[in-house]
């Protein structure tokens, strides 16, 4: 079994690692969520070369979180637009930014500042509970049934 | 230059990915959020290579998300514990699970459940606002000084 194939298998962190566990991928869709739409865009802008790209956007428009939108007749163009599905990957980008700010910066603080523009702030993002609405605190979460970790992952290997 | 060198970059998702942009290294992570913490149950769980393993974990250690603590003497043996740093991308492994959990479910519903302690209830992750309090939407985020993307990501054309 590839690691594409890991997708039917029963850990819904196993199943997002098959559409965001390649660091291209999440590059793209950092660059997607800064509104950027076109081939010839994402290319320049990442240095991607262009199969690499190609197979990547494929599996992306696959996956369904991003989709191809014409945008010029004769001949048709497409651009990639993100799908709803694809919006919600938002706060796991954001989060990486966040951490990254915070324990890959050398020292020299954060590298990059985000700013919550309905309160005015500089913020970090905060997990909270969609039901009562406090933090989350990582031992304060019950995990109902477990995949079986060792078929989700166990013909990897082979890969 | 390599992935293993993106670190030195500007970009702070790049970084991150530096370190959690492994399929592998992601699935680690979780299993150490489950309380794993020895070489062997990783391998036994997992049905990982052995060389792969080290290879990963090491590069965890590294980067300071993992800490190797000795368990036992004679002859002495290791065990892998999340650090702060560490425990700071359960978050990231949360919304993995979540996003997973209501995309990738094949139309069957979620494929775990959560279920925030303090509440009671089965719930969702929110982002919200560390200065607010209030959820946090993609399109209420401004953004300080980008990083300039084809220097952070230019020179991966050649891996």
């Amino acid at each position: 079994m590839k690691w594409q194939d890991i997708g039917d298998l029963g850990c819904p962190i196993a199943r997002t690692l098959s559409v965001v566990g390649d660091r291209w991928t999440v590059l793209i869709l950092r660059n997607a969520f800064m509104r950027m739409r076109r081939f010839d865009e994402f290319q320049a802008s990442l240095d991607i070369p262009k199969h690499i790209l190609s197979v990547r956007l494929k599996k992306l428009v696959e996956a369904e979180v991003l989709k191809r939108v014409p945008y010029q007749d004769s001949p048709t163009r497409y651009e990639y637009r993100l799908t709803e599905q694809g919006k919600q990957l938002h706060p796991l980008i954001l989060l990486m930014a966040d951490w990254g700010n915070k324990w890959m910066n050398d020292g020299h603080g954060p590298l990059m500042s985000f700013t919550h523009t309905d309160c005015g702030q500089p913020f970090h993002p905060v997990i909270t509970c969609s039901e009562c609405g406090e933090p989350v605190l990582p031992q304060k979460i019950g995990m109902g049934p477990l995949p079986d970790m060792k078929t989700v992952t166990n013909a990897v290997k082979t890969r």
